[in-house]
């Protein structure tokens, strides 16, 4: 096993252990999905989006998830608040900029949490990761234009203008800090099919840099393991129903030993 | 295959090849559900609500699907602004009256979307549509009062009287826009039985309006394969819980060709 | 059968006879898994928060459920205008004080509600019930620090305090007025891995009480029948998706007669 599967296996062991609680301020629609993914895995998540409360809450919790997909003027709010106090704490946030670069508010709320509150790990798909920068491109929605490949050569450049962890998922996610570069081939081709499953991979990786300092390294067995999920579905469901619902069975199942044999991760 | 089959085939055919951008503002119950099932069938769905962002988002969507399932004023003036700007593109309106006629804001709202945009079909059961005109009476919660076969005299005569196209959703559809009668016999009497039901079938006629200008004829084939996918989830499942697995399945799985033989259309 | 146990057959003989309405004000992540529940066993779930609407739907339902799972400003001054219109009409209210004990706003708000309105049952975990008197403890999250079996004898004289009735889950269930005291020993250990399973529990015990007037047998009966289906449903699943679909399809299947064999109640 070489050091990221180790390092897998050890993130996995600790979360289980440890039980970290996750302060998610996310979208209406994947709440209910995110906190069974995290419940699934051994996590606690709570959702707190209060002005009047949420800093109380990240406060007390081990990561922050930030997730813009139905954004409004007092979530925003709330996220700046809540972004603010983790900050300060020193408590990791992940941000999900979903649609990001398909409307103004939401490119702009993206940006404005990049520069007001310190980002571990940013997560989204080729489109909305190079939304974040100028010279990003419109998104259709939360489809991808782009490929990850496409996206490689500038997502190191990017990481180290917004000083970042990305990880950008697609085929093939990649994670980088703008110096390192790790791979994860871990997935299924009906992730995409079920909504949330991108949402969900980011709270996922709040819930690995709840235990894990190095963004690269939670980011990346955050997705592996994640992925891992998708892969075991999908050999039991054939179709996006029974999938989600085999998809949440193997987030419950699968043990720290099997992520380190199966996970599929590659660095430089 | 006669007219109607055809048109269901080759409805099915262009979202399937088309994937068109489907805008929801819908209630906070069902928005998974809804997205699960426009995922599923081959649309992409986008969530969006806020004053601020509604108009950009519905000005690069196919369809707008407005729903006041859990209303509020603030949703409602977004409704307001995403309804009109879709109606001054062009851009297909489908409207769900959910609880219209339980409550005084949900009958003023509906009617208020009604007047102030321009609706292409309002799908609803038959309390809520009847709700909406003046002789309207009163439901109970989001439940029934009167069967299909009550409101079909009165169904002709409101579409013409509100101009738009209604469908009545029962035991068996009823859509029409005033001159034009269809009866879509697809369905499971579980569908009731899931919440949401309704509001899928809602923005699966949104989806079938993205690709077909007719609303009498999108309304309906949509209908039908929503119906059907609700056939094949219960030859699968005898109780809610695995028969909304099974429906998510169905929608996935259903091909135009089957589609095309097994929906149940009969017009005038 | 004891007399429990007869209560518990005719309690769901009734809900399934009357298909009582259900007003829930909850939170955003267990809407979509309330409103299933409710119409699995046989209820009629309606959402709404609306300042200007709660009246009216309050006025209208057989029983309001008010849930601090996601709050905010207007969410909290909905819950009380709806409770308030409850307590005014007689209509029993079941609080359920997610995360009290957590942050200032929750404990408040729930003790804000408590005071302002006449709450027929309180269902929380031990921590929860215990934030909700003056020598309450600080909570993890939606978590339980203290075991059912510590909150025991202070249960019965904080009853007497709030003047309600309180069910407090855990492993096992405990029903108190302030003088009878009913355990409840139907559930399964999966329950609290699936998000709003505590919730769920909330809106049963709802549906209970409107049908039985006694918040006693009235919760104890519902947590009964509620861990019942975890039962069954843990007999067909051994994982979390698996076992949430399960679980929907038990609260349809299980007959007033089978919870009569089934339930297990004490009291004294």
């Amino acid at each position: 096993m070489d050091n990221l599967a180790a390092k897998a296996v050890e993130n996995l062991e600790n979360i289980k252990k440890n039980k970290p609680l996750i302060h998610n301020i996310t979208n209406y629609v994947v709440m209910n999905f995110t906190a069974n993914v995290l419940l699934a895995m051994g996590a606690s998540p709570v959702m707190a989006h209060a002005g009047n409360e949420v800093s109380e809450m990240a406060a007390i919790a081990s990561a922050l998830v930030l997730n813009i997909g139905t954004l409004s003027d007092p979530w925003i709010a709330a996220m700046m608040t809540a972004g603010r106090k983790a900050t300060e704490l020193g408590t990791p946030i992940v941000l999900d900029p979903v649609g990001s670069g398909a409307t103004t508010l939401r490119t702009s709320t993206a940006r404005a949490i990049i520069e007001q509150t310190r980002t571990s790990v940013i997560r989204g798909n080729a489109s909305e990761i190079l939304s974040l920068s100028d010279a990003g491109a419109r998104t259709k929605g939360v489809d991808t234009l782009h490929s990850v490949d496409e996206a490689a050569e500038t997502a190191k450049e990017l990481a180290r203008a917004l000083n970042t962890t990305l990880a950008i998922t697609g085929a093939v996610d990649l994670v980088t800090d703008g110096v390192r570069v790790v791979r994860v081939a871990n997935g299924h081709p009906l992730m995409p099919v079920i909504t949330g499953s991108g949402c969900a991979a980011t709270a996922v990786v709040g819930a690995f840099l709840a235990v894990d300092k190095n963004p690269v390294t939670a980011a990346a067995t955050a997705l592996a393991f994640f992925g891992l999920a998708g892969e075991k579905a999908g050999a039991r469901a054939a179709a996006p129903g029974s999938f989600q619902v085999a998809l949440l069975d193997a987030l419950y199942t699968i043990t720290p030993e099997e992520l380190g044999q199966k996970c599929r991760l590659s660095g430089d």
